[in-house]
């Protein structure tokens, strides 16, 4: 029937776009990347969503939207908490 | 018409699909989930994106993917943040 | 073609509903928020995924769902770790 044409047609054309629900059903996906030093990125398709210090120290701050950068004087490893959508 | 008898049926295929603007718009949504002691998880469907820790510790890991672990020796307790989409 | 009719229809409705792929294309944009005291917010769009403090501090807490708190007795900055779907 003309119904069930259309209804293939829209389908398929869906498929193709990706705009089916598996295909949109994005998750937040997050990983760790700790360097030795003060200096941590995170690959350049995720953002920071937060930093960790070695000797205990909770002050950073996140330098070129996606480096953490540990500011304490003594500061061993610097672990950057990176996310994205996948 | 065809013409709105196959722009109907679209709609009616798109809204099952769940694949209008409304059903789209996710937002990123957080928690924190607070425990005693050095350790504190997400729910399962949530992803870390940060650690908190007690007794000013800022040194911190996510383990099994989905838990905050607190290095520092003396910590009374540990915030997971968690977030995902919703 | 009823082919044809039925696709440009279905490629007229997708892009009315913004559902076309490059629409539904959302990345995590993250950015940092930093205040003077103990307290720094997040914009009312946005998420805290993480926090930072001043004097090495990393303790704190999460108030009313967008604001980070440094607990510490003393604690010159703050900042928020800010993300959102855009």
């Amino acid at each position: 029937s003309l119904d069930s044409v259309v209804e293939k047609k829209i389908k398929d054309v869906l498929n193709g776009l990706e705009c089916n629900p598996s295909a949109t059903a994005k998750k937040l996906v997050c990983t760790s990347i700790t360097n030795s030093g003060k200096l941590s990125s995170c690959p350049a398709e995720m953002s920071v969503t937060g930093c960790a210090c070695g000797y205990a120290c909770g002050s950073w701050d996140v330098r070129n939207e996606n480096t953490c950068h540990c500011q304490c004087s003594v500061v061993d490893w610097t672990t950057a908490r990176c996310c994205h959508l996948a």
